[in-house]
């Protein structure tokens, strides 16, 4: 493998010096770039272009023509799991994504096999192996996948939702049959992760999408308890390296202390956070990853400039920040916005790092 | 008017003793219940149900014939406000409230008429009157209102949103433009709240429902803000007693301190907020209400007592604590799963209440 050119991405994750704060987007690879929009017609459709790992390639890399961003992220969906357990992942035009076959019984939670990752998701370790050997060693690649919770969410719901009625409803009702489900996902996450290291992501981030719909003590025991034993299961060594390990609970910002506790490498924080309060309660015991509102890439220059400023300041002096948006970058987003806010980034974090 | 026969919920508010936790539920009247789904059948439309004073008061009144509530609630919509100001409020089958007319151009924020709250919303006051002669002193009535910050997110959105990506452009790009809109918005609040006072609600709630998907920064400046407006310019003495303010930010749990610095009277908070840890940071500045996620009703009976248990226990002893769902009550719960949870609270909470 190629000798890494730009650490500074893996370098933040563990609290170790850097030149300037490094920033990646969620969703960098996205549909705000016209190229990307490109690619996708020719695949066909958006799975289509997550299953061809040469295509799943060429989008992981446009965002990185175009910007100093200091992080790859491996193209593809969070929901390759449920699919390659034969749930049958398809999308609708504006409504998300969809399963023809969510899970319907305890039977069904019962009969749902194990993931074999080499057989079933083959088209994304290809496709990490393509990136990686693309990359040249450029900057760090990371792999990533749904927690258990949120992949759950997905799978009895039959798609996304408003009130989590289903999932819940077991939760409440059976949830030693929910606690059996998420018990198989967080073997089969832990597989995949693990394939995607021994394939050559360098990090890994597990998204949380929805573990901010649950009530505290909910969250601890039906998400969390989970993403802790993913990360008990992950191979977080490889190449000489370590593979840092970022959790993501969107809307989790009032769970910080108990999230750090498990012995991740940072947390992502969205917006309501703020990033000074955050540092000081998790004391040390991992990095940050965040937060700037997805929608102030709709502003104008000056309030770009001036909403990153904020952000870094209110991080403070010193690594352990990896600076992103709260959340995915939206598709009507200019990409020359975008390009602004990595460059402010890097030029107004300097002094932040001087001794 | 008739004696209040139990003050219970506005004593609480006040954190003065009270022989258990006053209890009542957001969407109290609502499609949960049978025999609102009826009158609402026979109003023809949901907003027909809002605009006649005599069915509204029908409709306020049924959860309180069922379950022993500590408070009722005006059956009323959080868009009558707009809707009185010329932008045609309409509902469409499970996309909810919808616009005519929504605020597009900053000439139609400048064009927008001030409220007369005793002309345009008059069916609002014949309806808190009605419902306090039928009260007759039973419990005491609350009045609502969205916050600024919400009702211009369906004003301008046009009607609900998952991204809030014209609110929040305008919001980054012509921040002074948005302030004068909620300026306007603060003043026919506190006019429409006042009004409400004057026909006899006796405490008030407002509902920020869409505070949690702000920055924390821009949630001080455009939420906030605006609110402490509003409560600055209401009357909080109405019969001789203090007329008590509730605010709700869906999602504020990282901001209760702030928002306990208005001077409002107690906070609404969500289930993802530990009560306990909750209190804590507010130190006594105001009492508390909440927060049993609504999804435990679709649970069976050992379940939700011992979830109210839990909530009662987070909170602990002493006065102060107003027990309600983190959100309305969903139209599938069994109302005799209300029931046992409004039973249970009052069973479980005495001895939180006793010397």
């Amino acid at each position: 493998m190629a000798e890494l050119k730009n650490d500074c991405f893996l370098r933040a994750l563990q609290g170790l010096p850097v030149p300037w704060t490094p920033v990646w987007m969620m969703r960098q690879a996205g549909r705000y770039l016209p190229e990307y929009r490109s690619s996708r017609t020719r695949a066909g459709s958006f799975l289509d272009l997550c299953k061809t790992p040469e295509l799943a390639c060429e989008v992981t890399l446009q965002p990185l023509e175009r910007f100093p961003l200091d992080a790859a992220i491996l193209f593809s969906d969070i929901l390759t799991i449920p699919d390659a357990l034969g749930l049958g992942l398809y999308f609708t035009e504006g409504e998300g994504p969809r399963f023809q076959q969510p899970l319907e019984t305890e039977k069904d939670i019962l009969d749902l096999p194990e993931l074999q990752v080499e057989r079933d998701l083959n088209y994304v370790l290809e496709a990490v192996r393509l990136i990686r050997s693309a990359l040249a060693g450029k900057v760090p690649l990371i792999g990533f996948s749904g927690s258990p919770w949120t992949l759950a969410c997905y799978m009895l719901q039959g798609g996304s939702s408003r009130d989590f009625r289903k999932i819940k409803t077991l939760m409440y009702q059976q949830p030693e049959v929910l606690e059996l489900l998420l018990d198989k996902l967080s073997v089969a996450v832990s597989r995949y992760l693990n394939a995607q290291i021994a394939a050559g992501v360098q990090a890994v981030q597990i998204f949380d999408t929805w573990g901010g719909v649950l009530a505290h003590t909910e969250y601890q025991r039906f998400s969390l308890a989970f993403m802790h034993k993913v990360l008990a299961q992950l191979d977080r060594h490889h190449e000489g390296r370590k593979v840092p390990v970022i959790l993501f609970s969107k809307g989790g910002g009032l769970w910080l202390e108990q999230m750090a506790m498990t012995g991740c490498d940072a947390l992502g924080v969205d917006w309501t956070v703020h990033l000074g309060q955050a540092r000081k309660q998790i004391a040390g015991r991992c990095a940050l990853q965040g937060n700037l509102d997805p929608a102030v890439l709709y502003a104008e220059a000056p309030v770009i400039r001036q909403q990153v400023a904020r952000v870094l300041a209110e991080y403070g002096a010193g690594s352990g920040h990896v600076f992103n948006l709260g959340h995915g970058i939206e598709q009507w987003v200019d990409p020359d916005r975008a390009k602004l806010m990595i460059d402010a980034v890097h030029e107004l974090s300097i002094p932040y790092h001087q001794e």
